[in-house]
This record gives C-alpha cells, sequence and structure tokens, in this order.
C-alpha cells in the first residue's frame, strides 16, 4: 500500500509512472497507446483488435514464432486490450525479466513487422471474435448499451464491426498504427518490485526516437445527432434468458462530486444488502444476476446495470430496477451510506495489493485526472461523503434519463 | 512469499489453516465444507447451490436483511462457490474486520435460519441459473466434458440440474445441511495480515459444538458402469459457434509424475508459444480461444480443453487439437521445456501475491495432499522435470483416450 508514486517525462513525451510495493517478487506493467475504439476512422470499427494481434506476429529481428518464444520464455503473463480511447498492452512478470521484457515491448511498438499474410490471420480473428459474441449475450448487451448510451463516437465498440473487419486492409491498418502509435500521448505505467532509475534509463534509449507522427485526430468531434441512439433498443434472439443492459448518466471522474455519485451506486448495488440485490434478487427473487457500477471514459460517464433473467419476470425485473434508480434521490438512510463507504473503501484496500491493478490504475489516473491518486486520498474523499452530500447531488443528478438495451426473446416496455 | 505457514486442529477436528503475508492490509479466509456435487444424495443435483444462498438468508439472530447488513458492514467481499466435493464459503476484507466476520460464519454454518419461505426464493435463482447456462455455451461444454468425463458422481455438475432442483424440498435439503456440514471434516484457511492465536481462541470458542453429525457417505461409491458416460456427446442448439470441450486422463496432484504432466499440458497450452495457440491459432487461424489446462478433483485429473470456433472450422480444429495431444510424447524440444518450466513458474509466483488465491491455495493442497506446499517447493519440483523426465511420463500416460463434447450447430467427427 505505497502512498509515493514515480513519475518520470521521457525526451518522447511519454509518462513513465511507478507505484513501488513492498515484499513483492513480481511486477506488472502496461503501455497506455492512443489507439482505442474511438479514436479511429470512420469504417475501421475493429481495427485496434487487429494491430493488437498484429504487432505481436514478429517484431525487430525476430519472427512471429520468435518472438512469441521470447516472451514466454519471460514467463510474461500478458494483459491489456482495447478500451475506448486506448489500447493497453502489457503483463506481469518476474521482477528480474522485466528488462528483458521492455526490450521485446519496444520492438512491438516501435518496430513490428506487420506482414501481409499475418495480418490476414488476425483480422480473421478479430471477426471470429465478434461473430463469438452471438454466443455471449451477456457480454453483447453490454458493448450494445455502451453503443447507445454514449455520444458518438465513444461509444464504439471495442470488439469491432464484422462488415467493416471484413474490409478492412494491411495498408490501412498500417497507416493508422502510423498515426496513433504516437508516444508522445502514451502512458506507461509499472507496479510491484522495480528500480525505477533503470527503468527510466532503458526507456529513454528504447524510446529514443522520433519517427511516429505525433496523433492529429486525437480529439474526435462528437457526432451526437441524436438519431443514432435509441432510448430503448431490442435485439431478438431465441436464448434462454431476456439480458437488460440500463444506463443513466452521471458525473465523471475530474467532478467534484464524483465521490457522492461512487456511494450513491455503492447504496444501490454494493453488496448483499444493497438496493438492487435486496429488491429484485432476495425479495422477489427475480433474477439471478443483477448489479449495477459505475463506469467512465475520460469524456462521459454513467451507472451501468446488467440483469440476466427469464422472458416472464423481465418486465418486472426491469420496473422494479427502474424504480429503484429513480426513487434514490428521495431518501437515503445513515446505515445504507455507512454500508456504501464501508464497502468502497474495503474495494479500494484489496485492488491496492495487486500490482497488476495498481499498474492499470495509476496509468488510468494519469490520463483522466492528469495525476495518480493515492489510496489516502481515495479513503479520505469517501469518508468525507453524507448522507446530505449524497443527496444534495442525487437532487441535482437524478438517475432517471435511461438507455436500455435487451437482448432475448421478449421484449420489454420502458416506462 | 511466505514460507511458513500455520496449523492449528480445534477440539471438533477442524483444521485452521494460516499463511502470513507481510504488508498487506487485507485478509482472505474461506470454510471447506463437505458438501460439494458429488457428495449430495441421488435426486439432489444444485442442492449444493440452494443451500449456498439459503444459509445468507438470516442466521443466529439475525434475519436475511439483517445479515447482508452486517456483512455488507463489515466490507466482506464474498467469494465461494461449489465444486465437486466441497463448498466454499469465505471472502476477502480489512483485516481488522476478520473477527468480526468470522462472528457472522459461525451462524451462518451453525445457525441459519432455513425458513422456508427464503428456502423457495433460493430455490428458484438456483433453477433460475442453472437455465441460464443455456445462454451460456462456453460454461455449459465445460460442466457437460465434466460430466462425461470424471467417474459418476464425481463428474456431477455444480450447478444443478433443473428436474431434480424442480422436487427439492426444504426438509431434503436441511436434512443435507445436517449431514454434511460436518465440522470434523471442514477445513478453515486464512491468508493475509492476521494474528494467528487470537483466530485460533475465537474458532475454538464459536465452534465449540458437538450437535453435528459426522458424514456418513463422505465417501460415495463411483458408480461408473460405463452406460451413461459417452466418449463423444454434442448437443445441438443454434448458435455462432461450435464449443468443443475435450478431455484426457492423468495423474493426480498425489502422484508422483504430477510436475511432469504440468510442464507436459504447459508445453501445448502454457503460452503464445505454446503448441496448441501456434498451430491452431496463429498459424491457421482457426479459432479465437483455445487452451487446454490440468483439471484435478481430489479422485481424478485430466487435461481439458476448451476451443470455440465457426461451424465451418470445427472439424478441422478438433483434428488439430487431437493431433497435438497425441503427438506430444513423440518428442519435445529443450527449448519448450525450458519455457514451459518458466511459465509454470512464473504462475506460482504471481498466484503467491494474492491474499485470495492463497488462502484458496492452502486449503485445497491440505484437502489433496494432506500438507501445505510452499513456494519453493513448488518453484524446485518444476526445476527437476526434464525433457527426458516429461518424455518419459508422457510414453506411460500418452494423451490418447479422448472425451469430447461439443456444443453447437454442426456436429464433428472424433478421428
Amino acid at each position: 500500500m505505497a502512498e509515493n508514486f514515480d513519475k518520470h517525462s521521457l525526451k518522447n513525451g511519454m509518462v513513465v509512472l511507478g507505484e513501488p510495493m513492498e515484499s513483492v517478487g513480481s511486477v506488472a506493467f502496461g503501455f497506455m497507446l492512443p489507439a482505442g475504439a474511438a479514436l479511429l476512422p470512420e469504417g475501421c470499427c475493429g481495427a485496434s483488435n487487429v494491430i493488437l494481434d498484429w504487432i505481436f506476429r514478429g517484431a525487430g529481428d525476430k519472427t512471429s514464432r520468435q518472438l512469441s518464444d521470447a516472451l514466454d520464455g519471460l514467463g510474461i503473463h500478458r494483459a491489456g486490450g482495447v478500451g475506448s480511447s486506448r489500447i493497453v498492452i502489457g503483463g506481469a512478470l518476474e521482477a528480474s525479466n522485466l528488462a528483458q521484457g521492455l526490450d521485446l515491448y519496444a520492438d512491438i511498438i516501435l518496430k513490428p513487422s506487420l506482414e501481409q499474410e499475418q495480418f490476414e490471420l488476425a483480422r480473421q480473428l478479430a471477426i471470429d471474435g465478434a461473430h463469438s459474441l452471438d454466443d455471449e449475450p451477456r457480454q453483447k448487451v453490454i458493448l450494445k448499451l455502451r453503443e447507445q448510451f454514449y455520444p458518438s463516437p465513444l461509444g464504439r465498440s471495442t470488439v469491432g464491426e464484422i462488415d467493416e473487419l471484413k474490409i478492412l486492409t494491411a495498408e490501412k491498418t498500417k497507416q493508422i498504427i502510423e498515426n496513433k502509435f504516437s508516444l508522445s500521448d502514451t502512458i506507461f505505467s509499472v507496479a510491484g518490485k522495480y528500480d525505477f532509475e533503470s527503468i527510466c534509463r532503458q526507456m529513454e534509449d528504447l524510446f529514443a526516437t522520433s519517427n511516429h507522427s505525433e496523433t492529429k485526430d486525437e480529439k474526435q468531434e462528437m457526432r451526437d445527432d441524436g438519431q443514432t441512439r435509441n432510448k430503448y433498443l431490442h435485439i431478438d434472439n431465441d436464448g434462454a434468458q431476456v439480458h437488460i443492459g440500463l444506463m443513466t448518466e452521471t458525473v465523471k471522474p475530474t467532478d467534484e462530486d464524483y465521490y457522492n455519485a461512487r456511494v450513491a451506486v455503492e447504496v444501490l448495488s454494493g453488496g448483499m444488502s444493497a438496493r438492487l440485490f435486496t429488491e429484485v434478487r432476495e425479495k422477489r427473487g427475480l433474477c439471478y444476476a443483477v448489479d449495477a457500477r459505475y463506469h467512465s471514459l475520460k469524456e462521459a460517464a454513467g451507472v451501468m446495470c446488467y440483469a440476466g433473467t427469464t422472458p416472464e419476470k423481465a418486465q418486472e425485473t426491469l420496473d422494479v430496477i427502474i424504480g429503484e434508480f429513480k426513487r434514490l434521490c428521495e431518501g437515503i438512510s445513515e446505515a445504507e451510506i455507512e454500508r456504501a463507504k464501508v464497502g468502497l473503501k474495503s474495494a479500494s484496500i484489496l485492488q491496492s495489493e495487486s500490482s497488476s491493478s495498481r499498474a492499470g490504475a495509476i496509468g488510468s489516473d494519469y490520463y483522466v485526472l492528469g495525476r495518480v491518486r493515492s489510496l489516502d486520498e481515495i479513503k479520505n474523499r469517501i469518508e468525507q461523503t453524507t448522507v446530505d452530500s449524497v443527496l444534495g447531488f442525487l437532487q441535482n443528478n437524478k438517475f432517471k434519463d435511461l438507455t436500455v438495451v435487451t437482448i432475448g426473446p421478449r421484449q420489454v416496455t420502458v416506462k
């Protein structure tokens, strides 16, 4: 539970962040590159996923096979993925192998081989991945919900659109990599056991290059014309359940009321005693899985709720959930706020003990807030919330304009 | 990375295990109770899931509502679930709240309210949970595979059978709890920040009771008559993908060859450079997801493989996977063994840093082996494996008798 952080800016502008953790033998790291789904050119949805695969198929002087062998030879457990604005590539490994790992990752980022034949394989796997969503309605409803909720292009599918993947070319994808892999706009974070000085020296050497153009179109225009988004979208399938996704706008992490919003969501869905679990599952047995959580991008945020239930119970489930969202501003007890605060603090403490989650958290803090929050700061800010502060926030920011998506054999009515 | 463990046996026979972890502020704990799926009476498949829900619906002097409030008031992140032989209930929380948490869990285990009305809700949710599997073919194929592979009743569904849940009564379920919640056969494990002496004192007080009968039928007879299990089972659905599950027998954790088996599986599927990923995904682009892993119960073990692919590619995917399983004994390079060993050691190190995974691991070690393995022991035993030892093992224990299950719109032929 370190409360101190390391920070250094490389000459190329890349920010290097570190959080030392006592008595772990591992280290986790990640590069956040500005090549997420929302930053892609129109018509290329899914290119980020192709890129994430393609750049690992050979880099520097190594073939695809040699690169895989080298990464596995270091025992790297790869992590990362595609977000709205960023892609993350990184992993966790034994601390003594970090330097060799960074050598490989520098090649992957700066000198990927990007061969045509490998592109076709990477693209086909991305298409298959997008297809496979049809067998995972629970994941699919959340992706569709983000698409409906966030202003375009922020909500764009992080998995990709099959139609667009089918016409994506290696040339176009290469161009995206060239435009988007901007080092000055990249955040590197590391947590666990490491020597910050030697990391910085190595990173300065590895990334001493200026052959990457700056991203020119980083700030995509919001093309929210109110036409492509629906307040209610239903996707018919003949599955066993109705999967309900529901989202309502709330304040961003930069907002003064951020912690009030987090506590409010925790009152709704922070545990077995929280309102959604109690009203939907415990009292009425309406569904097996229900939860709501705070979800944010840098540009916007919301409360995101999922429930999976039988077709017969879908309408009542949605009605009860919407009822709980709307009536939250009407009153919250002292005990509820106390439990929500304990729950949030406890989650923060547990997360602070994993090097992987800390590497992710400091990178994301820096990207969204421009600085890293300490565990003490987070705990103190949670502690400062009160019944009055949360209710005051809710009365000015009611959970009432809802975006709803359902997948299943039966539609619902959003009342 | 503690290499020392705490152990104490309570007067009632329950074993208390601990692994102290430096510089964490949290603690994780779990009770392993002998009420898993395979230990249930015939016709009650799914009762473990009902029990896991029901016992939390009020205990001691607390109503369901009060109990939820109390648990959330401590910031407990609940964990656990139903296994073949055990159910686990536990969680992780701030270390200072552990004592209060144990008070609550003692009531949940010894004095659950078990009200009829609450039973109906718990049972209905278990039925809904079993139904929801139809929308999760990836999970379902693994459950069905375990059923086909392990001798009955070991492979019994840990989710439950809908037909049997529908006729399950509160009376019968109460009787199962009385018969199965045997304290002398329970393992309690804790990892993180704790004071072992005070835990033992508290546990001795809390569980100083003899009103729980011993389990009489702990050792279920294997009813493996070779008739109910199929070498190939296909479940038709009209989903987007064919989900393939495949399993072959191998040695148990108690076997001298255990680490040779683990390294062999790692050669097959330990990373991007491993054979399955290379042959199935990288070279042929046959499927998005493929992996194999070692899977064991106390009584039996196997190599379990999953792949999800399109109907067109399903046959080739299966053929390639089976080919790789069968040809593994024909030769493995020095480099492959080295990477496999690094990968396994790295995974062990990363897991050793999480209090939750350590609490689970020491409990499971003790249950299966009768003792807890240290990280050093595991690393040393991995280190001792060689090309010769792994190939020698494989030649006597070929990965060749395969059990295959598919779910999807098209059957395959197991050649």
